[in-house]
């Protein structure tokens, strides 16, 4: 076995590609996003390429300016429950918002997941930025930005108390006797806090890797420190690997201020590979998905972040507007980096729009000069590793193809699944239960 | 193919068995509930045998007097759409509580479900009667009894609403113009009600067979004429033919007045086999599991549907006491059923107690002596069907290979599926998308 650092790789399972254009491209499945043998058959493929885990996005409101992905897709709970069935080793880590759902139901889901796939569940916990979520949800208003974070938090501590119900131990079957379980191992939560009020027991025992992976996505100052102490693994954009490595040292500098070792928590940037034969077909290939999007769907797509702005009564191009009020209680971190990099490159509405509309980031290129960069962002600390986004279904084969096996030769890159479970796959441990014995004898040494 | 009137037959999904007695079995798997590959194979077993659906019964609320099946077990939206990817003909028919969870959330379950399964999912509308419920869900209070079956209807008026969300040929996938779908065929809810806002769309579009059928399983005055009213199958217990027959009429003549179809609404006694080569054997089998059962547990099952009534405080050899008021607002149907059996037979608490910790129905008997009962209770109309509720894995087995090639042969009993979809399997149609032109042509007519 290497000694080397090594790249955790996810791979974001989706239909018909991001934003607007890809599902035009000719080799896209219009009808993806809610087509099983699909999603089995990428998930398959990228288990067979060994990759940590498949992240399923979500969204819980649409109009009709949505851009494709969003208006018909899968639940992730009930996709990855579905696929848990098709295969063995991989994670499947779902995003669910702590903002519209019960906490009680949603430990259940997640912890029957966790038992069908025989421990690799994981939850992305997010809350909500879409003002008009709200209105799916019988709510007359959104809740503020900071109060999303101290909801999540509360809403993490119950879901993650209830969990631990019952002690790994707890369920004896002594048939003879006809005792099922200790019930001083059995723990009621009894929780009561600003937002919840949630008695327990849960009616599931613990699974083989304990509790799910917590992931989280929040890049705002709230979302940050939120992550640095509560999650296992961050999901994160960078315009470029320098904006990389300051987010990476930042969120690491405020794990270790929180008591927790650095090294625990996973850095994971998105990136979307376009990978050719040569450096001419990778280029042609990036333009063909661009000019796919017209700048009407990217000026809607832009508008989201923004609480669905409409950018469409600004002239296109004149510098881009000054419209920062609209994200401050939307998506404060997206909307803020799309205003940071319009200012400071002097951007045109009509530039940014296309530029965010179709990223184009360090891992367009060759099979080598995309591991080249994979391999850069994990040296250089601009990442632990990647959630990869393949606009088209047959992207995800040429990277597996390509690109995997450089990774592997040079050491970075497992060939085989380390354990059983998601957190064996990690090299993270299955964290203790809080009641147990042991546990307990530890806190008072 | 046959003209006789055909059995519908469920296999209710489960690991442990009922009740405190089953798991002690020697054959028994005392971790089956949460055992993924033990549900995949009796899931394909039922589905061999031609079973129209798998049925998840459900509850949100334990204490360390719950019995064994529900301490420990999956949610059943997971489970279920973990077995569609190892099925592919069966109905998967999941319970779930209109009481605590946000209809935007369920209705997207369960149209993923059916996306996945390929239109085989159903919804077992429940409302939940246990009053603690409440103390997991923030809530100080339980919902009465009236009140929980107003919101059941709210709430099913949402959920199907929002499965309308998409016309079928909404999604149009035009890659030249760029056109993903037909926005006038897209439709926004805004449902407006006494427990409900919720403005839609849902992000998911209908499935091949329209809409999930609908379960439900309330057996009081409420819960009979929303069965009757808005359900396409209903999962009652009755103690005798004579009890179901008289039910069946009820339901079916309620069902007509409200302007239905009678004969598109199936009726569908939960049933518990125990089969033996001969009379004796099976008798024998009954007692040994009735005798795996304590007095202490079979009080203590007997006091659920009373609120979990402490029945230890009476005298256990004395008349069954009157404690009719603590099931009012909590299982009405059950709590009631149970003091009419004990008053008109005049048992005492002990004898009660024992009588309903293990059901001793029609269907104790050999091979032909249960397809009889079926049979009887089939043409006398006493039910459409049965719900086959059985105690050990290899009870499942018995019933499949002995009592299915009887009905079989006698030609009330299928031998292919009718259809891909569950609504095909049952004969009954996809509905209308109640915004589709067709549809709204013909109201006008």
């Amino acid at each position: 076995m290497s000694a080397k650092r090594q790249l955790k790789l996810g791979f974001m399972l989706h239909g018909v590609g991001m934003g607007w254009g890809d599902w035009r491209h000719p080799d896209a499945e219009p009808n993806a996003s809610t087509n099983f043998a699909y999603y089995r058959k990428q998930a398959q493929l990228a288990e067979a390429a060994k990759f940590d885990f498949l992240f399923v996005a979500d969204s819980v409101f649409i109009t009709e300016k949505s851009s494709p992905h969003y208006l018909n897709r899968f639940e992730p709970l009930t996709i990855l429950s579905a696929l848990a069935g098709a295969t063995s080793h991989i994670g499947l880590v779902a995003t669910l918002t702590a903002s519209y759902s019960e906490p009680f139901n949603v430990a259940r889901q997640f912890a029957s997941l966790d038992h069908i796939s025989g421990g690799r569940a994981g939850w992305n916990v997010v809350t909500s930025w879409l003002e008009g979520s709200a209105e799916n949800y019988s709510k007359s208003k959104h809740l503020a930005h900071d109060t999303r974070y101290r909801l999540a938090g509360e809403y993490l501590d119950v879901v993650q108390g209830l969990w631990d119900s019952w002690e790994d131990d707890a369920l004896v079957h002594d048939k003879q006797s006809g005792v099922f379980f200790d019930p001083t191992k059995l723990h009621t939560l009894n929780h009561k806090g600003e937002f919840f009020q949630v008695k327990g027991p849960l009616n599931i025992a613990r699974s083989a890797q304990g509790q799910p992976v917590i992931f989280q996505a929040g890049a705002s100052e709230d979302g940050k420190n939120f992550a640095a102490r509560r999650s296992d693994a961050i999901f994160v954009h960078h315009e470029n690997i320098d904006d990389g490595k300051t987010y990476y040292q930042d969120i690491k500098t405020r794990a270790a201020a929180f008591g927790r070792d650095p090294d625990q928590l996973f850095i994971l940037p998105g990136i979307r590979p376009v990978i050719g034969s040569t450096e001419e077909e990778a280029e042609r290939k990036y333009q063909e998905f661009a000019n796919l999007t017209s700048i009407e769907n990217a000026l809607s797509m832009l508008g989201r972040p923004f609480n669905d702005y409409d950018f469409l009564q600004h002239d296109l191009d004149a510098p881009f507007p000054d419209v920062g009020a609209h994200g401050a209680n939307s998506n404060q971190s997206t909307s803020g980096k799309i205003l940071a990099v319009a200012r400071a490159e002097n951007l045109t509405l009509r530039q940014t729009a296309l530029r965010f509309a179709t990223p184009r980031t360090d891992f367009v290129g060759t099979p080598v000069q995309v591991a080249d960069a994979l391999q850069r962002w994990l040296e250089e600390r601009g990442s632990d590793g990647f959630v990869v986004n393949v606009s088209l279904p047959r992207e995800l084969e040429v990277f597996v193809e390509t690109v995997v096996p450089i990774l592997q030769e040079r050491g970075i890159y497992r060939t085989e699944y380390e354990g059983e479970t998601f957190r064996e796959s990690l090299g993270i441990p299955a964290p203790a239960n809080r009641y147990s014995h042991a546990q307990i004898a530890d806190a008072a040494e």
